[in-house]
């Protein structure tokens, strides 16, 4: 039994898992939020408080922490009494955080892979250049640490796990599709950090295919599926960090990821490649100023966590999962539809962040139950995927199955 | 009778600048090039030594100037004896030079509009908010200042001129047009410095229409014409420096200019414009650095001079002028085409660095001569036209006529 939940981050998707954590208060105990920008944090507490989200009195405070210095940070762990760390902030800290974890024993979450800020698209399987190499010293010291548990990676593994162990007896291939089918109304928007989300489809793309790495241009290859609720969708085969982990832990000839893009998105996004305007690599202006144009671009876009309010639509993210069952070839798609108001209206936040900020808090529910609280480092579809989709159905982000039995939502109780 | 040039600026113009002058050192005498960067103007010289531009032999020597530094200007012109100063350098240093000419009554030739960094696109007529202001100080001094003597503004003025003196007997429109139908192999890359070509096109486009001014936003009107060379072409009304003197200085109820572009550069350009990265207001990263993303966009794009050597294609720029003559409606289409190759060939940069940079030497050797050395301020459009075109015409920039005779060379010998 663990509690006490250390938030790291101040973004869209930490104020998701502030108001999920708050709204299981009683089981996961004090609530700390902490991040380079304590007003950020501020924010989040005051929205929590607000709309009431805290189950039962207690305890939620802000902090300001550097998560680089872990020192720092395994202070603050200590001191809070923190026993479980949800790492939300930037992915550039997930090392540094988890070796805070490590010195002090606290569980730790994380919903995206390790980057290294002047590496893009590293080579497969990057969790081997980071995080897998810590595996012998979570196990050494009964340190659980969790990688990858927001939605994509995280829930997909999931699903992945659970048409590979429940729905066939072979499998050939898992597809995971990303379609966000809402609209900010602006000119252009990311739906979470820019810097982050332009740098997974600058560089190569990734996928398993055939048992081997294949490496492609972003926009070369795509996929257009008349999915449910949202519809017609076209997919671009995309580098994701779920497709480094399945590709090892699941015995699956094929993982590839599939992100929905309009026109309108990939004709921004490929003028701003081709200009040079989404380079890590510094820039010197004429007049001398050393500038990473990424940067620049970040800076002048809308904050992803400002586009809420006027958020419409709906996402649907699921995996096609295709194999053989009782001889005969079958085809499953394990998916879940969030709608974008409905998600601001709960906790404030748009639908991509609801559906990344969801998922850590199920999972640090399991790990204070103690079901999840391995005592080592685990990738999602490792563990057993009942009860977090068990608890997903219950925290607002309910999975449905279809296959040639229909269209219907998956239970597990 | 005036001589030695001071050359200011070390751009894909300022070499064109360079290598005229030496064609014509008999007459022009001394040559010096200053800049901010010495290396820039000491590889001018060493072009124009390599080419044997020189037509006798004489002295053609660098120097560093920053250009905003009066004094130091005054004192470089006094130096070297510098009669003549062509101003080729950023728009942003146009009114220090002047002061500079106006302290040591050198006479002052430049190609573009002053402008202040801090704004863009502003009200008009433009003139008035810097140049036109030394008027009076010019005329005390005796200082000859010659403003917008490139191509466009410079030569289409005296087109104007030349129409509205020789060809009708009254005038109801010109249309200035600039037609680049050249290609330059890359993705994307302006002519000249992205900052100067942007800035044009940001804010409102200002046009004289009906004798008022008339502001429109960029790309809200076209025209296309069938054009002499380059054939059909759509070009955009947009605000260009001689809409603002034109309209002041000859009796005509529309004056406007429209610049061809293609798909791609306005597909290019509405995507940066609308994200806020052709802002000259600074903008502040997540780190905290604070910079002008116009900037960082010049950085990124390719140096307009080094385009030059795989440019191919032709320019073709000039006034459509409509009115009577002799009680009946007459058009008249005076203009140039020019080539990029061949000027690559002769002076070592592309075709609009070379309509930029010939006429400014033109205006000089008229300077020199005297027939244009007026010891006041005077727009291209306030002077006699025929001396200066009949020097284009001997210089690589020769003028067209086409109108209800067909389509024929302009000699004024």
């Amino acid at each position: 039994m663990k509690k006490n939940v250390l938030i790291i981050g101040a973004g869209g998707v930490a104020r998701v898992v502030a108001h999920k954590c708050a709204q299981h208060n009683d089981t996961l105990g004090n609530i700390v939020i902490a991040s380079r920008s304590v007003a950020k944090c501020d924010d989040i507490v005051a929205s929590v408080l607000e709309k009431g989200s805290m189950k039962v009195p207690g305890s939620i405070k802000a902090y300001a922490l550097d998560a680089m210095d872990v020192a720092a940070t395994a202070t603050l762990i200590r001191e809070t009494g923190s026993e479980i760390v949800i790492n939300v902030g930037s992915a550039f800290v997930n090392m540094y955080v988890l070796s805070a974890c490590l010195e002090t024993g606290a569980a730790y979450l994380d919903t995206a892979i390790h980057e290294d800020p002047a590496k893009i698209c590293e080579t497969p399987p990057w969790y081997a250049n980071y995080e897998w190499k810590r595996r012998e010293a979570c196990k050494e010291k009964g340190v659980t640490a969790i990688l990858g548990v927001g939605f994509d990676p995280g829930v997909v593994n999931a699903y992945a796990a659970l048409a590979v162990n429940e729905y066939l007896d072979s499998v050939e291939s898992i597809d995971i599709i990303d379609i966000n089918a809402g609209s900010h109304g602006r000119y252009f928007a990311t739906n979470f950090d820019p810097e982050i989300n332009f740098r997974e489809f600058t560089g190569q793309v990734w996928s398993w295919q055939n048992r081997q790495w294949v490496s492609n241009k972003m926009f070369e290859h795509s996929r257009t599926d008349d999915l449910p609720v949202v519809g017609q969708q076209t997919a671009y085969l995309t580098g994701h960090d779920e497709v480094h982990s399945l590709s090892q832990n699941l015995d699956v000839d094929n993982v590839r990821f599939w992100m929905g893009f309009g026109e309108h998105y990939i004709n921004v996004f490929t003028v701003l490649k081709n200009l040079g305007l989404l380079s890590e690599q510094p820039v010197t202006t004429a007049e001398g100023l050393e500038v990473v144009p990424l940067k620049v671009v970040k800076a002048v876009l809308p904050d992803p966590s400002s586009l809420a309010p006027d958020y419409t639509g709906k996402t649907c993210i699921g995996d096609v999962v295709k194999g053989t069952k009782g001889g005969k070839e079958k085809e499953v798609f394990i998916y879940n539809i969030a709608d974008h108001k409905e998600a601001y209206d709960e906790v404030g936040s748009q639908g991509i962040s609801y559906t990344a900020g969801v998922p850590p808090v199920a999972a640090a529910l399991l790990v204070a139950s103690g079901e999840w609280d391995v005592k080592e480092m685990a990738n999602v579809e490792q563990l057993d995927p009942r009860p977090f989709l068990n608890l997903l159905n219950q925290m607002g982000l309910p999975t449905r199955i279809k296959d040639e039995e229909g269209d219907r939502p998956l239970n597990f109780a």
